[in-house]
């Protein structure tokens, strides 16, 4: 099958970091085995701090892993299935959760499988969607309604789904008259608004540095909008009769942003890390004098996952996309990593002709 | 291997009901079949309701199970896995929760399994654990501190799972001042007064007619007792300054228990039901100008089942238990529809030296 | 002032039940009292059950009461405030909370102030609102916007609050994906319906015999709509893939709709009862076999009500009304009574001139 | 009456900080006023960082308070109400909340007064209980069970209610299996050790300096207990398998304290903040890999202070105290600045002898 695969790291991200070429294809191997055939994989900022070997630490220690196939936001239909699946059908629409889960330990019982103790990730520990099929699990393949396609809705599988799980954490907290601010409209914000406005009453107030996003934010959902650069801080707290808001989602988590939560959050609130980078620093005196808490969010759940895919299919949240041929895999990524992509990049394999 | 066998359903559980003999040993047949050589099984009442033919109609419709194994309370050793079982071993101590769940559809994803949609039931849908060997499956069998006996927790697995399920729900509505009724100190009232105990500072009243029972219930935590008959519900009215009880545990569920339950639960309170057979009435106009509550509770999730092995493990539960031979299956079925039985009937397979 | 008060009890509910007439001024008593000019007052069901004398064993034990001012859906202008109230100043556009509170007992330090040990209820155990004036108390007192007109909002103060109280305790529950049913699109059920609407992504299902009804119901948020009497719970059982609601709210609770609402239930899902006048009937197995719950719902809290009043500024809430002068409260009161009343009947007092 | 006030701020502490005087008796001048015969005042060193200045510039920043009396942990005897109040009369039993509440704005209706929006503080932002007489006022005073002896709680008032109100919001979290370090077994420690054992059935794991505070941690309900010094941070992570523990409460927050508590904490878990002085730095990344949350804790509730109130009448939670007479105030301060005080300091007024 085809591939576009990484065959060095390399913190500049040169042209031909992505190679598309002929690769074996995966094996059912264990009677729980998947293998999906790609409709659409979205390319996430994650995979050029992969290329640039951020990741290698972590996910590649003895560099055996080389080359290799990224891609963790997939969708598509099942190809084959081990002798143990009972979900799903050859054939099926799918999307996959970035995580293959083991059904099996404390977190997958209790309904946190993103804490799975024996989970593998393929895109990051094992390859991933970048390809014309991808080995995955039973426990990690949400069917969907046929009618949904692969292109308008990969990238929910983990940015997304990302953004959704910490919004849906937030709303036992979000009542009528309670302000909720975000800050960062971009991939994962956008989805946070939509989801945010389709459960919730709160009033949404978006920050980002750039007008065309903050134009996006107000057509899908935004109450308020205030541009990162004008006194933002101040402007937010004036909109909040100088108290802060209940709940701050930071979809950035650094540049200062990290800082800006807690400071926009209201005493008994909560600030929400989506984003990451920076550093966050707290008086362990304001934490106690305003009891106010930092909550970390991951990847959602699988059911979280099934949950959005609902809000999709019933046209309360909806992808802002731009589609490449898996063999311009590489031009997407020079694209993305030089800020000339709109939307979320979607690689198409050439077979995929029903994806978009 | 050797069984006890029901061969057909009488009400009158006539000597003979439980034949032991030997039949075939099961097989593994999907990838996550666990076969368990089994230490230990409790007897249930809802044995004898099987050998009645009560169930027969749910769990038998076209009389083709019979011959059949009952049993549904069973721990013991792990014998042989499928292909795909990786959380446990031939030789680990286990007890098996009652459900074998499929750990795909969303109850289990979200920490209910005991509302899994492909769920099968070993001793009511199919053979269970009155015999040498259990076929049940990798999502049903928690992996023991090998000190544990099987002889004195298998009885957990069932009863005690459901006493547990149900006092774990109420514990946020318990803090230090509220009262806590529980009808019924047997089988299932006795874990369920030592698990509120371990984990909660409410006050505990227990209400039985067998002042034996009530003896018992002041050992193992209860703070104030009343015998069912002696004006019953005034004493607990006024024992609770003439509001009744923040929550009331029903493990008896007929008999007019049911409207004792709710008689004394308290404005803004709940009533738990888990013992069943009666028929609850309640004008609505009580429900909502008190705006008190009816809860179900069904048997325990996988990971109520493993805290309750903690519990055990630590001392803080125990089971009060009779054994027999499992040759002598018959005479602990007779001994329980007799009334003749001390604490929870348990039997052990011949081999099963290690069981006590 | 003018007030409209019932002189006897008669089941009748002949003309003349509500007597327009001179009464003294109610006077500050206590340093919490709050005199309320009448801006608009609610006219309620209960209203005619009191003239029937059905409250009269309840709220009037040795007929003490009367004559007596009904009225407990109130809102207005505060006139005079006693001397340790420091939350409204005279002038205030208020709605008035149902009931009177003593912020001292636990649940009112709780926010379950509907449940306070010592509240006092205008309109059912001391005079209300159908009157120039009213008496509460500071903590009774929601201050408004003044752009919200009591004749718009006065009937939010009881019948909708009750019917947002219970939306919201169930907002857990309803995430996306899941079905709410509910029972009856009158009074309560149509402000249940946008308050539903308005904080949940739940698909919802409105059952009502009256075609005219069910048509409001789709213009305000229903996703789908049943007539009852043409095999309602059959049809609603397909709308849910035979499984039943994750929640039915039944505002009627009487005429069979309570037994309907309990079994368009789903396994592990909540039957809210909202409405009453009937028996809830069911077996203690149905209860404990499929994990259900009956949840009882009273008035909402302070708090509720605050919210509600930004759902109704927001336009997001909106009640249909008839408005009567206070000189026709009889004529409003024979309307209700013989089903000529469409929407929610209103009294104005003469000298309200802002209330519409 | 007699006070013990401070006339100036100096950092040094110096003998005659505190000057025992007569001062004018407080009097009732709002309705809801009530006036409390001291019976014991707990020492805080908060009240040495009152005498230091370092309040000064939140508490006092036009120098107007002093010459002013400190003490906010108070418990007496009701000796006069204003006209308002309901809940208590002359000569009972009362501990003093630390916070006079409003029972008017959104925090307190909701059961979150300590962040009522117009709250007093006495002893830090008005006159204190050092003195024979506390003006306070009826939400702030807790009615006593006669049997309970001032001096043998008043030290519960505050930094007892802190410790508790920690434990008691991390219950859901502490299921059988799951273990909660604490760090610092001193004056908050050791009430927060006595409350989880009374509610919870979690592993206990103390951290501090002191071996003699240890030893007392074990007779209090430590499971285990460990050095601070001895590589503590690896042998709890040994403890827990590598993990971490679920709850990590810290009351301490400096001195390294802070971070320690965050390393302790396991993936998913949350890391309670309760003691102050230092800073906590995370990076996100750390937040959002781990799912980790930071949660703030300020002084509980008035339910709060009744449910410790009620573990004490029930003998689960004890203070360790050391009783000085109210005129030996300076005494006392120059003890605990010295770390001369065993257990919590307790002023006593000379008319009170059944305090202790």
């Amino acid at each position: 099958m085809k591939a576009a695969r990484i065959h060095k790291y390399d913190e500049s991200v040169p042209k031909g970091s992505l190679v598309v070429e002929e690769v074996e294809e995966p094996k059912i191997e264990h009677p729980l085995d998947v293998i999906v055939r790609i409709g659409a994989a979205g390319l996430c900022r994650t995979d050029i701090h992969i290329v640039e070997g951020q990741w290698q630490p972590i996910q590649d220690q003895d560099l055996t892993l080389l080359p290799y196939i990224p891609g963790h936001e997939n969708a598509g239909w099942v190809e084959e299935v081990g002798s143990g699946v009972s979900n799903v059908s050859v054939g099926d629409t799918v999307i996959c959760h970035p995580l293959m889960t083991c059904g099996l330990c404390r977190a997958c019982r209790a309904g946190n499988d993103m804490h799975c103790e024996n989970g593998a990730f393929p895109g990051i520990s094992q390859d991933g969607g970048f390809a014309d099929l991808l080995k995955t699990n039973a426990r990690a393949v949400v069917k969907l309604d046929p009618i949904l396609k692969p292109a308008e809705i990969a990238a929910l599988a983990d940015a997304g789904l990302t953004a959704y799980h910490a919004v849906k954490k937030a709303l036992p907290l979000l009542y009528p008259g309670t302000k909720a601010v975000m800050i960062g409209a971009g991939g994962l914000g956008h989805i946070g608004i939509q989801s945010l406005k389709a459960m919730s009453p709160a009033e949404i107030i978006v920050l980002d540095p750039s007008e065309e996003a903050l134009e996006l934010a107000k057509e899908i959902g935004a109450d308020q909008t205030v541009k990162v650069g004008d006194d933002h801080v101040n402007t937010v707290m004036e909109m909040t009769n100088g108290n802060g808001a209940e709940i701050v989602f930071d979809f950035v988590g650094e540049r200062g942003a990290q800082n800006d939560a807690w400071n926009m959050t209201r005493p008994g609130g909560s600030h929400y890390v989506i984003g990451y980078g920076g550093v966050t620093e707290v008086p362990t005196i304001d934490i106690i004098s305003t009891e106010r808490n930092i909550v970390g969010n991951l990847v959602g759940t699988y059911n979280d996952l099934a949950e959005l895919m609902t809000l999709t299919a019933e046209g309360k949240v909806k992808l802002h996309t731009t589609t490449y041929p898996l063999d311009a895999a590489d031009d997407a990524m020079q694209d993305l990593n030089n800020g000339r992509l709109r939307g979320r990049g979607i690689l198409i394999p050439e077979g995929a002709k029903d994806a978009a």
